[in-house]
């Protein structure tokens, strides 16, 4: 097992509000993959709705994922005026939230 | 965007039970990541200690994030007696757990 240089995985997962309409949702995401664009930190993005079967998700409905290579960079991310934008807006529709950050170490790619 | 083609990814996150020992976590991984070389769906395997530092954690401490091609690949994984045997193992020692399977959408890697 190595640890994969220079990267480190920031998950989000979330919960929205009952009352947030898709549309709604579907603009938080686009506001959310554009961070890519906007702050040179943020490497990559990818998101997804939960699709389990395990009946463990505890109510998560949505994963992102973005992608740095530092921890340093991620604190950058934290603290660049176009996220603090949007983790208002994204907050402001979010039920349940949680966020993990982490240097995989990989066993098979 | 776009989604990433026959990519679902399987991600838990854990808390271990207080008195679990760091000897008992190393093992419970290694088990893990033995589990793809036992079960032909899981594709591949990392993980990584929680390094977060937004407070949004909501105390989980472990991130372990597998590939498969198909949530029927999952499904498959999920019955495998080698991983039923694991995620007894494993169940015993969490605290907390969270799990999602998403097919990622990918913005840019």
């Amino acid at each position: 097992m190595e640890e994969a240089k220079g990267v480190v995985k920031h998950i989000v997962l979330a919960k929205f509000k009952d009352d947030t309409t898709p549309d709604k949702i579907e603009q938080l995401i686009k506001a959310y993959a554009n961070l890519v664009n906007l702050i040179q930190p943020m490497k990559a993005f990818q998101w997804g709705k939960d699709v389990s079967i395990e009946n463990l998700h505890q109510g998560f409905t949505h994963v992102f994922e973005s992608i740095f290579e530092t921890t340093e960079g991620i604190a950058e991310y934290d603290a660049h005026p176009a996220h603090l934008e949007f983790a208002n807006l994204f907050l402001a529709s979010a039920d349940k939230i949680v966020i993990v950050n982490y240097k995989p170490t990989v066993v098979r790619c």
